[in-house]
């Protein structure tokens, strides 16, 4: 590792370590600690970086405002729940490695550099984690929580993470508070970039969505057939 | 509620609350909510809370030391795992609310007040989560943190509250560390508070454990294996 580099890297995100050997054990995977037998990885850190992030995170989540219908309000337990697991997915947390740029530093043994598999990806969401967990330990969690509002926070102010329902879980709510007949996403057309997909309720074709993929029609299936559903129960 | 006996409660947990409805929230079920027509319960706090008691948590043990042959280190990844698990476990936590004499504040509708199920165990579990939500809310995570001393760390320091594997799993990684044979663990003797079990490996007896319970039998199986099978590794 570049030292400078890396001394330049904390500087940009307002960090002067008391103990850098701490962000150095964030950054090195098992595989290049067994190469260069060293005693210390980053699963400890990791250990304590995930615990970090998500308090941090459920803080932000729990004191957020939305604007609803002209008012502001805070979320709901459901909405709290799905925004908080949006912003501490895997592939959330491995973005957000790599666009902080600790990508860069990461120790790993030789047999892996090349990996950029699937694998890596879960390497970066760890390092994440861990350099979390660093900053915590050596600076305290003010220091963490700029770091989350320059990432995860950041993201999910951008509309980057949702945590409204999806149309279908809306759909099937609501269809369910009216009966508990099945409710069927039908694909009637197939054409390569040209999925149709109608959602059949109640022995009724609710709702008809086109979309290139598969899933993409179901949603908007999904989606007219809510508007269907508010007509019907207006009507009943 | 007594609102005299509540805040004296608060004032012995030092906690001198600048925005007093917060605790209320905390202790109300959605059932007494329901009854009287308020708008909150306690599920938005709980949510904050059991992410602040698994970051409190979490760096207490990262830092927590323990004396290991003479020489004093940290907990590995694993060990600080259980530790974790087993401190923020439901009986844990539903009875610090107990410990700490929160359930007395409980406001619960009429329907459930006499219920001594399960279901108000969990219930105990969700106050404790919510205070320490209203806690890190209103006054900060230090604050939480000395809540946290006086019950789940004080537990832990006490010895309440293990960390270590148990015998059975330590036999199992080390006997398949030699071969993936099946490890049995016999009941061979059924009386009344006397169990007898035999562990069965490789084909052979490797330990005996006789208790009252089965289950103590066969933890104590398991350890008289250990000690076996230390001595197969040493002749190997």
């Amino acid at each position: 590792m570049d030292n400078k580099k890396f001394l330049d890297f904390l500087k940009q995100n307002r960090i002067e370590p008391k103990n850098l050997s701490i962000y150095l054990e964030a950054l090195t995977h098992k595989s290049y600690a067994n190469e260069h037998k060293l005693t210390k990885n980053y699963q400890r850190l990791e250990f304590l970086g995930d615990a970090c992030v998500e308090w941090v995170i459920s803080n932000f989540i729990f004191n957020y405002k939305i604007k609803d219908n002209e008012k502001m309000r805070s979320l709901d337990e459901g909405e709290m729940t799905r925004a908080r697991s949006n912003m501490v997915r895997s592939e959330i947390l491995s973005y957000a490695a790599k666009d902080l740029g600790l990508t860069d530093f990461l120790m790993i043994g030789v047999g892996l550099e090349q990996d950029q598999s699937a694998r890596m990806e879960k390497i970066y969401e760890d390092i994440f984690e861990a350099f979390i967990g660093a900053v915590a330990q050596d600076q305290g969690i003010k220091k963490v929580s700029l770091i989350l509002e320059k990432t995860l926070i950041k993201y999910f102010r951008e509309g980057q993470i949702n945590y409204q329902k999806d149309y279908k879980t809306i759909f099937q709510e609501q269809a369910q508070r009216i009966n508990k007949k099945p409710i069927m996403y039908k694909l009637v057309r197939n054409e390569g970039d040209k999925k149709e997909v109608h959602l059949v309720w109640n022995d009724l074709i609710y709702g008809i969505g086109i979309a290139s993929t598969r899933k993409e029609a179901e949603i908007l299936a999904a989606k007219n057939a809510i508007l269907k559903l508010d007509d019907y129960t207006k009507k009943a």
